[in-house]
């Protein structure tokens, strides 16, 4: 297959991340979220939130690179709630796989770079991957905080449970830690999640 | 109000985008792409396409930044769907209005930045500008040839119409015309568009 064929080979493939669906709600509260929609949320955020992250030379075309595939594994792998652990460790296994199945429609050379950014996100050592797996976190919460239904809290959720799990934003990137706070809190006050 | 909180209100603004649905169709068939969705795939497809475009100086990451915001305006003025002249010619002057709303969120700057993509996009004659808008143009052609159920043509559309609107991505980015044209037979050989 020619070069170009297999490029849009890839791009018709990844049509089905927009089938892939989260716990977030969108704002008509009539469907879930989906994993394309929220790539592109958090692609922008990059753009506007730069600033805020710890590295004064951020290499902000690979944060929205990272941002804007990281989470394709999905189509093959599915997408793992935040708080089931038994499907995190399912998913922990199945991503490599899932990203491996993918990239290999594309040109050898994309398929490596495919890879490269989707483990750099996955480590979170970098100061890109880690202002990048702040900002996968921190949108979920303002999302949360303004699309779900008072009361909304089908896991039976605590305060508790979703701080231990944010908490590494407070270490990746401080200066947005006081916004995902407030988002937590505007979420309990909504009785999203339990006050405890 | 501070710099951080004028962009998370913007951030939480354009959560409405993923209201904001087109006339091609998503996988599962059960529903319309919306337009948050629709910028995710092109970012992507900017990403890998870039080779192809006229510019060997592309500056990848000012497309892929033209792409992610350029239907923003949206959320105030709606899509208007390519073939409809009346909505295209309402969309023309409302969205420059829909823009300077929604950018007044954002602190002065960013706000500057913007306006700056969403012109250049608009006027299409960057070379960035040139590429962003085939990529615009191709990505529901690529939707539509895997979405759409066989014989779905609910405007009547034929392939002159398709092919004349469609026909600036030979001017803009020859290389990828081959793939338009045959997403556009595909898509006749289905029935979605009538063969004349």
């Amino acid at each position: 297959m020619q070069r170009l064929d297999k490029q849009i080979e890839f791009i018709k493939e990844i049509e089905k991340l927009k089938t892939i669906t989260r716990q977030n709600l969108t704002l008509d509260n009539q469907r879930h979220e989906n994993s394309a929609e929220h790539s592109w949320h958090i692609a922008i955020m990059a753009m506007l939130l730069s600033e805020h992250s710890q590295s004064p030379e951020l290499d902000q075309l690979r944060v929205i690179k990272m941002l804007l595939i990281h989470d394709l594994v999905e189509i093959y792998a599915g997408d793992a709630f935040l708080y089931d652990e038994h499907a995190r460790k399912l998913a922990k296994e199945n991503e490599p796989i899932a990203l491996e199945k993918l990239v290999s429609i594309l040109p050898e050379d994309q398929a490596e770079e495919f890879i490269t950014l989707w483990n750099e996100f996955e480590e979170g050592k970098t100061p890109e991957a880690q202002f990048a797996t702040s900002l996968d976190a921190l949108q979920p919460l303002l999302n949360h905080s303004i699309t779900a239904p008072d009361n909304h809290n089908p896991h039976n959720l605590s305060k508790k449970e979703i701080t231990a799990k944010k908490a590494f934003i407070n270490d990746n990137t401080p200066k947005l830690w006081a916004v995902a706070e407030d988002a937590i809190n505007k979420c309990v006050d909504k009785g999203l999640w339990l006050d405890k």
